[in-house]
């Protein structure tokens, strides 16, 4: 974090530390010295009691091989080559492999000055709509960490499916719902084979949940014991 | 946004709505109702303005097929199935294709409650590192609008390639080079073979960016004019 005004973004920078497994947060020159007080960072005092404060960028990340900076791009002239997030996360990861990288967040109101750009192999940013609307400092750090903890192989599987009545279960409801109907008169004598068939589609049209089943037969037969209670 | 404590978490909220190209937002019984003076909403400001506050989630999310609540799980115990957010983001976005999608966020402290959760369909939770350290609400609201705004086809591309210099562009490069050593007195007739070739190796393994070519023909040629002016 370099020259950041509001503590309350130090703050919310570790607490998504915290939350994505990272844990050595250099701050240079802060705005606000007293930063290792920021309420937002619960669940993450100690990770900021922790941070070390330097005056120079080229000092914070003096054991990192590879420097990234981030920029919400607007119209600066950039001297080095940008890469949209999904893509530079990915390079950060295998370069994360080797050795300690360093990823830099300017100040809320200007970003990084020149001076640390020239610290930077390379340059990051999100890919928002607006390329003129900057992020709020605090959720683009809580991206770019979602991002580099992002696990490609968990993100490319497929969503978990919920395990729907078997048929058995199904005909069961089907079954306890034609004998409430038929004992409460909505079954018609005349009509029945066609009602039964309607009846039966418009339940396997529920899709309903494996884990449903045994609340809703316990509906129906909580109905069925009201009804025979009835004179 | 329901039961939400802190208006500058709106404000953050509204602000990364603007960001990943979102415009609906719904305020449900927010503790503070000047929440529409949120200072974080930088850029968001129509946005919030827009905002439409109701009484209850019912109605809140009353236009839609499709209702999401958030969750970081904790020690609560579930009656819906639960989705990692890369999962849940997908069928979100094959669902808001065919109509409005609502997605849920509890209060600070204690996120959505039973009522509020009975109104979804499934929840959805932020692959944190740990469970039981909830995420910013701001924070959260932003990484799940970028995972929803994110583009599968963009995030599966290969990083781009910076351009090499052609080989006729770095040789361009070790001509002027090994004139300004000739004339300088480090290559030295004797070895002048092997040098040559060391030299040749030492410059190809340098990579140069294709647009760093001028850059450094440039400084060379400004060294070979200043050695030509020595005696």
């Amino acid at each position: 974090m370099v020259s950041t005004r509001n503590p309350l973004n130090i703050g919310a920078a570790a607490r998504a530390m915290a939350n994505f497994g990272f844990s050595r947060l250099a701050v240079v020159n802060p705005y606000d010295v007293a930063y290792r007080e920021a309420r937002s960072a619960v669940g993450a005092a100690a990770l900021l009691k922790r941070s070390e404060t330097f005056t120079s960028v080229a000092d914070a990340a003096a054991d990192c091989r590879l420097v990234i900076g981030t920029t919400s791009v607007g119209h600066r002239e950039l001297q080095h080559p940008l890469r949209r997030l999904e893509f530079g996360a990915r390079l950060m990861r295998r370069a994360l492999a080797q050795s300690p990288v360093a990823l830099l967040f300017g100040s809320e109101k200007f970003g990084l000055s020149n001076d640390d750009l020239s610290h930077c192999h390379w340059l990051m940013r999100i890919p928002t709509v607006d390329q003129n609307l900057s992020m709020n400092l605090g959720q683009a750090v809580a991206l770019c960490l979602y991002e580099l903890a992002r696990d490609p192989r968990a993100a490319a599987a497929r969503p978990e499916k919920i395990r729907r009545a078997t048929a058995g279960e199904t005909g069961q409801i089907v079954e306890r719902l034609l004998e409430t109907l038929r004992r409460s008169g909505y079954i018609n004598e005349t009509t029945a084979a066609s009602t039964v068939e309607k009846i039966r589609r418009l339940v396997l049209r529920l899709q309903i949940a494996g884990r449903d089943v045994p609340v809703l037969l316990g509906m129906l037969r909580q109905i069925l014991w009201k009804i025979d209670q009835s004179p």
